[in-house]
């Protein structure tokens, strides 16, 4: 959509810093226009997915560019249910690092050793990657859940082939069958956060792909990038703020006021696409009011409305994708510190099927630094001259 | 060096696929200039540090900024000595994965796992850093090493702590000390490696340490890019020619002519960012002629040469650092699917060197894609009319 007004870029061309409004390739899977606040998958509007589709639906419309008729995604929905396995190894990964490593860090590395057990592993066709794909997005769920409870002392819990990929997470993260607005609230979060173009995860995972590394290459990448403050890591920090709110027992306007008089940043807010309103957000401010209603208690929705009414009107910055989902999260009963791997287990679908896209028609990203460092040719002085 | 003539970008700007020729950062770590053949850290030319350095110095200056003095010296070389431990935990893991694994798939996960054990991981100060990359740099080595000797039903070799990093990796590769021509070969292997600008597997690094994740994120994202086949695994499949050739008994001239015939590409010729020779194909080809002369065996290195002058003259290709590493590494004595991590035992250091520069003044790399997908609005079609 931006090629018909733009002339190709002389070479070498300097980008700004960060790549900021670069198009580094071209894409048939996500489409955002950021003054419009619109967000759509494979054409269709983020609004119509988060209130008709599921999750499933959403991965095949990710993976194969339209929506999937009544065979179509039961197929789909066996596939994943057939991928839910994990190879005893990366279960004894999980049992050998100790509970205070982070989901994050288990998840990367048990991404990465899963490779060495799947048996396409060396094959980057299509058909192979979309088998990949499959089991990835069931095992990355497995993965979190089983870690969760491991590092609590719990026993795993078998997967539940009878439940949908957002019913069995909370399964087997629970131990109980969740409940139908838990299920659907997650399927939900599922949905808005499957894909976003080119943030830097799905990048990341783009870059290493087209090297013609492998999918779990790429998408163990990707699962570090996630890991980031500036990515995955906004959400919890939105949480940490809310919880020392609360903790200190102030007035929310007051706290942020003060954080704004030491200059501190207030996660949740702006975004480097969107300079409207992130469509994302109204999905998950609604639904952080309405799982706080069903549970008797507001409190977290209450405090993060205050605090976005006033960020708004004082910085006439918009709460993103991350600010709502903080409190939507723990409503939930999930541990602030799984928020960033929930991201990664919806985000899979996005992943997988960039890297298919790229592995489809690839070439190598390789671009070129401006260098400012000392003068070429510098001498070689010998050690005893330094 | 590029800014001075270049007006910034307009936005959104549309690059060529894959970045050519894009500019993504500023650095100071390594200059180019393709059309000159140069290659130089820190603005010293590469020929001077292949001459007269060693990797430990290299890794040095390309941390530092500066080439050490003596005692600089010795107080890296005792910090990357200090870095030489593994966590148990890591060793059980090489001995759990089947020896049929890749050493890179392995090392992608070892690294991986590594940041659970590692104090600073939460860290991204500048010192952390650092701290981090000695480690990391020690135990890519001692992970390859130790691998190869599991593989292979042998028992791991302690470090020696007396040896340099180059001869300490042949030590615990081989079980025997390695001799001053071997050692010295490698050594300038891994300082003609060490760093090449932001190469696909440094721009995923630096696109993962953008997000502030931490720099083991960075280097496992950067091992997944160095496994492709268009990176890392161009030397490999030079080697798989030349053993094929070998096998056949066929003139290699004839062979390289068939493969023509049936457009098959030649690996390791031509370079994305050279336009005469790769100043690092100069020294690996003096290096395999030494080496096979040495051993009374220049086989690899006079087919390696008929070749070179032929698809030189025929497709004015230049060979490239793949080329001859090939022959090298094979008359050192190196498994093929060792010549991989070998890169990465090299190259570590200026992944590091990245991540470390990213991280002191980091910007969130995010770029745009060109969306080419169903026209939006596309309608939600409910699944029973489909």
């Amino acid at each position: 959509m931006f090629t018909t007004s733009e002339k190709p870029l002389p070479s070498p061309a300097v980008a700004p810093k960060g790549l900021e409004g670069i198009v580094a390739t071209s894409s048939s899977i996500c489409f955002i226009d950021g003054d419009a606040g619109v967000l759509s998958y494979r054409g269709i509007d983020i609004h119509e997915l988060a209130q008709r589709s599921t999750f499933e639906e959403t991965a095949y419309l990710l993976w194969n560019g339209k929506l999937p008729t009544t065979s179509e995604l039961a197929g789909f929905a066996a596939q994943l249910t057939a991928g839910r396995q994990l190879n005893p190894r990366v279960l004894e990964l999980l049992h050998s690092v100790p509970a205070s490593a982070t989901p994050m860090q288990v998840l990367r590395t048990a991404v990465s050793l899963l490779s060495i057990y799947d048996a396409d592993e060396a094959e980057n066709t299509h058909d192979a990657n979309i088998r990949k794909s499959f089991r990835l997005t069931s095992q990355i769920a497995m993965i979190v859940a089983a870690f969760d409870r491991i590092r609590k002392g719990k026993p795993v819990i078998e997967p539940d082939h009878k439940l949908s990929h957002a019913a069995n997470f909370l399964w087997m993260l629970n131990g109980e069958k969740p409940s139908e607005t838990a299920t659907r609230a997650l399927d939900i979060a599922l949905i808005l956060h499957a894909d976003h173009e080119l943030n830097a995860s799905t990048f990341a995972a783009r870059v290493i792909a087209a090297t013609l590394a492998d999918i779990h290459s790429a998408i163990t990448g990707a699962l570090g990038a996630l890991k980031g403050p500036l990515h995955g890591g906004a959400n919890e920090a939105t949480m940490r703020l809310l919880y020392a709110i609360d903790e200190a027992g102030v007035d929310p306007i007051e706290h942020v006021k003060q954080m704004f008089a030491e200059k501190k940043k207030i996660s949740g807010f702006g975004h480097r696409v969107y300079h409207t309103e992130d469509p994302r957000a109204t999905h998950l401010r609604r639904m952080s009011e309405e799982l706080g209603r069903a549970a008797g208690n507001t409190k977290w929705f209450d405090m993060s409305r205050k605090i976005e009414l006033f960020v708004k009107e004082q910085k006439k910055l918009n709460a993103n994708v991350d600010f709502y989902s903080a409190s939507t999260y723990t409503t939930l009963g999930i541990d602030i510190d799984l928020f960033t791997p929930i991201f990664a287990i919806s985000r899979i679908a996005g992943w997988a099927a960039h890297v298919i896209e790229q592995h489809d028609d690839n070439r190598l990203i390789r671009p070129r630094a401006d260098y400012i460092g000392p003068a070429y040719p510098s001498p070689y002085v010998p050690i005893a001259e330094r």
